[in-house]
């Protein structure tokens, strides 16, 4: 009996369920019907940024072939919303007129980006109707505003001072915008990085040429442009940024509203127990931006320290490869065979990482502490667990900064500024959770004007590259050594590159060391 | 025509010009009057704590041998003191009934310790009466107290955290005494150190062993012990600390009051131009602890930043060669003869290290600018002078802090913990005033565990081995070329090591290699 899938929603995590579950439809095992909203495909929305400032293409971006999927017995049904679900009758109520059924349901709708509540830019949520000249830039029209932008050598105004705000405004000051950040914290980052790296980002940032306005509330747009377009941001001190282009990046909000039309309960995102399920409804699942991993048991000791969707593209990867198998397993055998599947493991504390030309940024674990904390000044073992101890280098006139927070000599957290190399390395023993050398500034050495192009931590094959896809150094070099001679194809041989795209440097590395060796 | 010059005290500064004088006394053609309080001629008053904790002897603390000087033609009169002096009449009054005269004086008076205003002490500043078991270790008799404590392994409380005190407790505690420090700031070395540097040097004090309490308002010594013994200090919060021995170790200051009572004018020191004349009395001079360079001329530059007595050796060694100098051309050829000689040069900033096994410490200059300070976030120039940067490694689990303050490349401040070889370097650069690598991480390699013994520093012939005597390594070199295999037969031969002692183990490392290079 082949069972009917309906997946809500077409970003980049659906495309990767419906790819897994692709030898399933063409075996007739499953039919699969997949609704998204926007006219296009997946896409790679990550990547959206870099196609505002010219970098890559629209067509660079695509993750999907519709026709190709249709050809697969797919059925994709683009620029089409679902009005509600009707969990009664098994349907999905869409915006052209059908209620198609399902077996099992699967909510990716994604997140949307948080507007904030300034006058000028009408509040709701939902609907927001933002002035000319300002954007979210969320979808491949967004991008094109700020192309225009950016090629005209106008002044961007970026709001917001996380990763997707700093990777916006260093690529739109290098490709030649007049680029200023208005953040609400005392430094960028503030809710990854610690204050001394925070402190040096900032200063690496103004030296890359960006104008940083910190501790700044947000009151107002002014759009007193021809035809109504975006002139100045407002401060809560009366003063004004006088700009061309604004752009919100204010974080992302789930897309929860039709989980919860339907009544199924919803935290910061849609609640899903540890096998993608919904709560008191195991035939839908949500996987992605969209969904929280948070159990109903209060006893578990993984949800009592969950921290809700992560809003990066790797976990929600690994949940959509996760459940194409469950769901699987469910149509050929029922629930006896897909209980035996082991449920989708805990992801590890997510690494942060800044992807901009010249300027490198890695974040991970617990950097509270300071070295000059009271903890950090004592050494060996309290009630039998060893001293949180710090390692911090400063010197922020050449943009560099590393702290090293360990325990028992392995890192529960690491930030660094500026030293690609050691940045590299402490990711790997953070996630290894290996013990460092005791002389903790031999790590700094990676960083040194002597080292050499490949560090120790380059050499090992074991490391993750691309860590959206998870793909290692070995499983990319067998690509190369299979025939891929550049980053697209290595990309589709093995999905490394196909995320955020902060490895694609670290790929063309791969690629040019193998012909050099065969050169030589 | 015999000049009769008369020395008044005979510390080790006043030792050193009757030493540069002595030909001029052999020749005649100058009569010598040294009148010393004490009842021993000049010895190592900065090697106390180390005879205290029986390291040293008395033997090797004698400076000069009083019959040998006798033997040369100097009057060495001890256990004498100046009551006062008849400028009119030109004569000294002392304590032996007698009244010398005198064509020149010259005040070598030194300095006494602070002695704290706590109840249970005689407040009296020229005659403290200290309780049994509290001591301001500033003699021999002193040294023997301390002695006493730590070989019985008692509790030894030092009250004050500058570096004579910190030097005393490490002695302390590594011979065997229960040691704690009462410091009144909030990291020891408050007056030299920056709050990094502090935080992670109490640390290892800590570490090695040594209780500390900082923040500590002492108000009383409780001497309820055997005979009145001291017994406990008591805080302003009603705390007591239990001990055996209370080393005052707060400071000195100088002794003035001679000078004051004939009415030549002081201000911390006994006031005197850069020929180290007394104000109005051109025939009166100062040198060492007792004196303040501070000219009379408003707009002299250097003295508007001189920062009065150093309190260290070195400088009065200086002074002392110097003025003999002085003195000779005066006896020689009257004041035109004198006044070819080029006024002596302003010290250096001081460089502060901490002479202790297993704990290295060096300070210099400015270190009061953070790496977060606004001016250090800012790269370039501003108003025509380059901003001040800071480069700063902070380890403290390992005992390990370095700040470089730099300007232009160049040194202004520097601090290290725990970083011997960076050290060095560091000093080095900071005294001629080069500039460092840009990537300053390199200076922390000189304490990797791979590197050499010799580190470049060390290579480098014309550094200075002994700051208190001004002795370069070559100087060393060439008297172990000429036959000197011990630090003793060095320190005789050169005057390195005579000082604080600090620079003991570097004599001893060129000796060892110069023989095994001989062996090999």
């Amino acid at each position: 009996m082949s069972e009917r899938i309906v997946v809500v929603g077409f970003g980049p995590v659906a495309a990767r369920l419906v790819d897994e579950l692709l030898p399933a439809v063409r075996s007739s095992l499953v039919q699969l019907l997949v609704v998204g909203q926007e006219a296009e495909a997946a896409y790679n929305r990550v990547m959206v940024a870099e196609l505002g400032v010219g970098r890559t293409t629209a067509e660079a971006l695509a993750m999907v072939d519709a026709s190709d999927l249709a050809a697969d017995g797919v059925e994709v049904r683009l620029g089409v919303t679902v009005k509600r679900i009707d969990r009664a009758r098994q349907q999905v109520v869409l915006s052209d007129g059908t209620a198609p059924g399902y077996d099992r349901l699967v909510f990716a709708t994604g997140s949307r980006p948080v507007i904030p509540n300034l006058t000028g830019i009408n509040p709701d949520p939902s609907h927001p109707v933002l002035p000319l000249g300002v954007t979210a830039l969320r979808d491949l029209r967004d991008a094109g505003q700020l192309r225009d932008a950016v090629t005209a050598g106008k002044r961007v105004i970026v709001l917001g001072g996380g990763v997707l705000g700093l990777e916006t405004a260093l690529a739109a000051a290098e490709e030649g915008a007049l680029t200023t950040v208005v953040h609400n914290g005392s430094f960028p980052l503030g809710r990854n990085i610690d204050r001394g790296g925070g402190a040096v980002l900032a200063a690496s940032l103004r030296n890359s040429g960006i104008t940083m306005v910190g501790n700044a509330r947000s009151t107002a747009v002014e759009h007193n442009g021809p035809d109504g377009m975006f002139s100045a941001l407002v401060l809560n001190d009366g003063s004004r940024i006088e700009g061309d282009l604004l752009v919100l990046s204010c974080g992302v909000r789930p897309r929860i509203e039709l989980a919860e039309g339907c009544g199924l309960p919803a935290a910061i995102g849609i609640l899903v127990d540890h096998y993608l399920r919904t709560y008191h409804e195991p035939h839908m699942f949500a996987i992605g931006d969209c969904a929280e991993v948070r159990c109903a048991d209060a006893e578990c000791a993984e949800c009592r320290t969950a921290l809700g969707p992560s809003g990066l593209v790797g976990p929600g990867w690994r949940q959509a490869e996760w459940l194409a198998e469950y769901l699987i397993l469910l149509a050929e055998g029922g629930q006896e065979a897909a209980d035996s599947l082991a449920p989708l493991p805990q992801e590890k504390p997510g690494v942060v990482v800044l992807k901009a030309r010249g300027m490198n940024l890695a974040v991970a674990g617990d950097n509270s502490a300071e070295p000059w904390d009271d903890e950090s000044l004592s050494v060996g073992v309290s009630e039998g667990t060893p001293r949180r101890q710090v390692a911090q280098w400063a010197d922020p006139e050449h943009g560099r900064y590393v702290k090293m927070t360990t325990r028992g000599g392995a890192l529960e957290g690491l930030v660094t500024v500026g030293m690609p190399r050691t940045a590299a390395e402490l990711v790997m023993l953070f996630e290894r959770g290996s013990e460092l050398p005791a002389d903790r500034s031999l790590l700094l050495r990676l960083d040194g004007p002597d080292q050499l192009d490949s560090s120790a931590s380059n050499d090992d094959p074991q490391r993750t590259v691309c860590r959206c896809a998870g793909v290692s150094g070995a499983s990319i070099e067998q690509a190369v050594l299979d025939g891929c001679s550049s980053v697209p194809e290595v990309s589709k041989a093995t999905r490394a590159g196909t995320g955020c795209g902060g490895c694609h440097g670290d790929i063309k590395g791969i690629i040019e060391r193998h012909f050099q060796g065969v050169a030589a």
